[in-house]
Parts: C-alpha cells; structure tokens; sequence
C-alpha cells in the first residue's frame, strides 16, 4: 500500500483518507475532499483577517456537500450563475448571505436572484447598472476596479473591471438613477503571489470610497475578491503574511464599512487529493510521457493557464522530469512538460495530485468520452 | 426576425430551421444540426476520394442521434474510449467497422473493446503493442507515424506518432511476438489547411510498408487519419482539392490495401449551428466587449485553439471588430478578439455561430453552472 508521504509546509487532505478509499477498489479517477481540511481553512482565513467575512467562491468546486460543510464552518457564497444560486438556495443559505460576483448576467439571471432576495450586484459598466436597476429597483451595488495583477498566476484585471477613467461615467449614472452603489472590488489575479495586490486594490477602493461620498453615495461594503493561493510546486506566501498586510491597509477603511472576500481556491484546493492512473507511457525523441486515466479535459484544465501540480507515486526511486499527458486523443491534453516523478513509473501505477480540489472537477468535461473525476466528501 | 444570410461557398446548415427553432422560443444556448448536411458531407467525401473509406471520429460530436444519421450515410466510425465504443454499439455498428484510434489506452478500455469484437487497435509504442498484444493476441495494428503539420491550425504530431528512428524497434517487436501490424496511419493536423501533409503522410506510410514488407509483415490497411478542413471566417482548401492530391499520391499504394480515413469536423462543422445570446455589452479602453451566453467553457473551447469561429447576428450594420467573451468569471473565457459584428449589436441580439457542429459541445463543461448547449438534430 502507499507510503504515507512526508507533510509540506501547508496543510493538506489526510492521505489515510486515499489508502482507505482505495481498499474498497479503483474504478477511475475520483477527487477526494478532506472536510476536516475545508473546515481548518475557513478558520485559518477567518484567523488571518479578523475583520473579513469570507464568502466562497461556489464555482471553484460546487460540489454540494463541500457546499454544506463550508457553511457549517461559517462561510458565506459568492454565486456567477443561477444554478449556483440555485445550489446556495437548497442548502438553506439566506439570500442576505449571497453576493453576486459575475460583473455580466442575463436579463434572466438579475431576475431570478432578484425574486430570491438577494441584495448585493457586482457591476463594473453602464450597461449593467442599468440593467439590473431596471429588474430590482433596490438593488445595492459594488463596483469592480481594474487593479494591478502583476504577479499572479493568472491574471484577470482585463475582461473585468473599471479603469480609473471611466469610474465618473459609472459614479454619475448611479447619483442619476438613485442607485444604491455603495461598495467597491477588485480582483488580485487568480493563484496571486504578490500580496501588496490586495494592499493596492484596498488604496484604490478607498479612493473610490472619497469620490462616491463626494457625490452623495455612502460606501459600506469592500470586497477583497479572491486570489489566495495554495501552494502545489513551489512555495506560496502563507495567509497570515498575505492577512498583516491586508490588516494593515484595511486600517484606512471606515469601521462602519463592512468588509468581505471571496476566497475560492483557498478554502478547497489544499483538501482534496485527486486520484488517477498511469495508463501507458513510452519514450518519445528521448523524453518519457507518462498518460493518465485524467488530464486537462477531465480533471486538470488549469494546467494550461500555469497550474503545476504536485503529483506524486507510491515508487520511491529518483524523479525525473516527465511529460504528462491524459487520456484523450487532443494535443491540447498535456498537463506538464516537467513533471517530477519516479523515472521507474509503470503502467497501472496510481498517481496522487496534491492540493487538487480547486478548480479541477468543476472545470472537467466528458470530451472524448472519459468520465469526470467522482467527487468524495470524508 | 432574422433575415436568411448569403451562404458561403462551402455548404451550411439550413438557416430556416434555426429560424424555426427560435419560434419555439429560447431558454439557453442550443445547437442545432442539420442531418441533410450532415449525409450531404459523407457523400462529398466519398465522391472526392472513392478509395477510401471514412470512419467518424466520434469525439467530434457524440450525440447519438448525429451518429445515427452518419450511420445511415454510410460512414464508419472511430473510437477513442469505451464510452464511445458503448455509443456505436448502442447503434448496432458491427464492431468489424469500428477502429480503436486512440494510441493510449487502458488495459480495461483494451479487454471491452476486445470483448466487443474490435479488430483494429493504433499503436505508437513497444509498450502499447505489447499490452493490446496480450490481451488480444489475433488484435491487428496500425502504426501512427509522425509526419509534417506545418499548415495545420492545431498541429497534433507530438503527443502521439512515432518518429522515424523509432519505427524499426517496434517492427521488431511485433515480428518477435508475431502481431498482426499490418497497417499505417498519421494525422495531418487538426484543420489542415496544407493539403500536401496527405501527401507526405501517404509517402512515408509506403516507405512503412517496405519496411514492413522486408520483416514478413503484410500491410493492408492505410488510415490517411483527419484533419479535413471546413470553412469558418476565411477560405480553406476544397475537399475535391484535398482529394485528387490524396487520389494522386494513392496511386502508389497497392490495390489490396484497404484506405480509410477518420474525418470528424469535415462531416459535423457545417452542420451545426450554434445559436447564444448577448447578455451584455461594455466599452474597455475604447475597446467594445460583447459577452455571450456561450463561452470557451459551454460551446467554444475551439476557439482557444486557434479556430476563429465566424459570428453573426440579424442586425445590419457595418461591423466592427468586439472582444467576445462567455459568461463564465475566467478570464480564460475569451473567445474572440476580432470578431466582426456590426457595431450596433445589443443585449438581448441573438448570435449565430455558423459551422459550429464539431468539438463545441462535445468538449464543454458546466463550470460556473452554465448549461452546455442542447443539441437538436433534425
């Protein structure tokens, strides 16, 4: 049976949980989530940042039962979706506790979550300010600022938020229409690695909170966005670190402002184990390739937008760097060019993906006709 | 309502029935499939190569009711998984018309495709042969050779094909396990808009035969693989084009070698029509953004690949490039960044993505809980 491998800095899902899983057989790859390791996240977040209410981030692994723990560890949500508003709903969520953080939905959309109470819109154009004002009169308002997203993994300041210039026009329109606008976000960029982000979207949302007063508006909700990262391969700055220096920016912000972030990968990834197989593999122009029973379509998407998995096997020879593959025939189903793992990897071996649980199933499809990976609560 | 569009020189799916479908009223994105086009392409392919034979490859676009009607047209298949052996089966296809083209596979995927009669098995490697060999010892091989994609808009020849110095080591691996290897194929590159990699490809699949020949092996199958082109924005290589330069070279292939070929976007692309939605629109950096209620995640993962898709609605107006982007968070979920639609588009406008039948559904996933599209064969 495997070896249970050496802890990392952070913490992460018990790997007792997948030898057990795996005594009862192995049918295709499953993601394992540790509830205990869900639980010591919201804490650990909540620890770091005393004065921030995490809401979850639902589309970073909705699986329902991961829903319902994250809430009896006292999480609030962040929907995109109806669905996902739909799923927040059947676990009894108060709409007061949902915030809707997608900048652009459906005519459709705004209704629905209108009719089920919830109150808070993102928005970050003209367009949609007025569109959902049209549908719920009342609704109160944060604006998504464009901010620095240098050093994150992934960079997301460009399909969404505000550049300075063209707050007025925005500000403007909600003095005209008599729209509750009275929060401001931003984004650091997914799996951010730089914290002074969050320090400069703070110092940006509080001079957003001086031009809005200045217009009448009375600002009382900052929304930190996401982008805690998780460690995989290399080390990551730990959230008591990231936690100061918001603590520190967040000294300029009133104290009748209420503040909230909307952690995703954070609280999920570094709970979940996904198990897969090695299927085949052979030496292509001298360099080995491993493929698997999961790979970008199913399971592994973020591989192509920078992700570097942990992966590991229960051999303990030397590693070399693999090329890692999954199981479809689509060139673009290589997960890694330099994955470290044992050079005497053989087929049929199990591989281990630490820290999987964010955006991995939630992302998965079932092209080439491979199932997603099964999602295990423990 | 929509006016009917000029039609392109290639052929497309009938206008009039997305015009029908829309009178039903629209919940969410859908895709529609005309099935006269779809035996319209089986019969073109034919008429332009009257040697070989084409198997669909089944990943393109799995809906049964697609496959049935491919059935019907005469065109065989190609698998890649036992899900999709599960589907041509379910359809009665005798499993002598069915090829196992997936290079890599597990030992399960191998034991049901034999269990199910499967003759055909592609290798690319010593350790496949030898594990297909095992547990199919009357199994018979092609070899997928590497071969040039210059020309092609998602080249494939690297995670799979076996480059030249590395055929005679499998040669003689299946010479001293007595395999039945006893065929040929290579891939041109997805979208291929280079026809002489066909010609490339045929050559160095004579040049296997011969060594094939000198071993003891008797070749008798010729897989010339997919990569058949279809038109999006810009114009492409006709079939007949492709293939008199295919007839051409096949002159070399001797009579008793059976030809097929694996087309999947040539026979599904034209098809189908993907019909969305503006959700919403905004103005960025002087830049005009248009977000749709299909995306990379639900419909367009192509277009991450290269594929340019060409978008229309029923407005009139001259066009202008917008930024297309899905509904989803991701700042992955972009599908365009030239696409030309006409500069008054609006919320609520309806989007037609002409010749979207191939690798749009079938590579989508519900992230951020955004359905995949319906498809609607008729």
């Amino acid at each position: 049976m495997p070896r249970v491998f050496d802890p990392g800095q952070e913490i992460q899902a018990d790997f007792e949980l997948v030898r057990q899983q795996l005594q009862k057989g192995y049918t295709g790859p499953f993601l394992l989530m540790d509830s205990a390791v869900l639980r010591e996240k919201v804490a650990r977040f909540k620890a770091a940042m005393p004065r921030v209410t995490p809401h979850y981030a639902v589309k970073c692994n909705p699986d329902p039962q991961v829903l319902k723990v994250l809430r009896e560890a006292g999480a609030g949500f962040e929907i995109a979706s109806p669905a996902e508003l739909a799923m927040c709903r059947a676990l009894d969520v108060p709409a007061s506790e949902l915030y809707y953080s997608n900048p652009m939905r459906a005519r459709e959309a705004v209704a629905e979550a209108a009719a089920a109470g919830v109150q808070w819109y993102v928005i970050d154009s003209v367009t949609e300010l007025r569109k959902v004002r049209a549908i719920k009169p009342d609704a109160s308002f944060y604006l998504r600022l464009h901010t620095d997203n240098t050093g994150s993994v992934s960079p997301l300041s460009e399909k969404f938020g505000v550049f300075e210039d063209e707050v007025a026009a925005i500000l403007d329109e909600a003095v005209r229409l008599r729209a509750d606008l009275a929060g401001a976000t931003f984004h650091a960029g997914s799996q951010c690695l730089q914290p002074r982000n969050w320090q400069i979207g703070i110092a940006a949302a509080v001079r957003l909170f001086d031009a809005m007063r200045a217009r009448g508006l009375t600002p009382r909700l900052l929304n930190l966005g996401g982008g805690f990262p998780v460690e995989h391969r290399d080390a990551i700055p730990a959230i008591a670190t990231i936690g100061a220096l918001i603590n520190e920016a967040l000294e300029a912000v009133p104290a009748d402002v209420r503040i909230m972030a909307e952690p995703g990968r954070f609280l999920v990834s570094d709970a979940g184990w996904l198990v897969c197989r090695v299927i085949g593999h052979t030496i292509r122009k001298n360099q080995p390739w491993a493929y698997l029973d999961a790979g970008v379509f199913n399971g592994l998407l973020e591989t192509t937008t920078g992700i570097e998995y942990d992966m590991r096997s229960d051999r303990t020879g030397a590693t070399i760097p693999w090329v890692v593959a999954g199981p479809t025939c689509d060139s673009m189903d290589i997960c890694s060019r330099t994955q470290p793992l044992p050079a005497d990897l053989q087929e049929g071996d199990f591989i281990y993906v630490r820290n999987a649980g964010a955006y991995s199933n939630a992302c998965g499809s079932t092209f080439n006709g491979f199932a997603l990976p099964e999602v295990l609560v423990v």
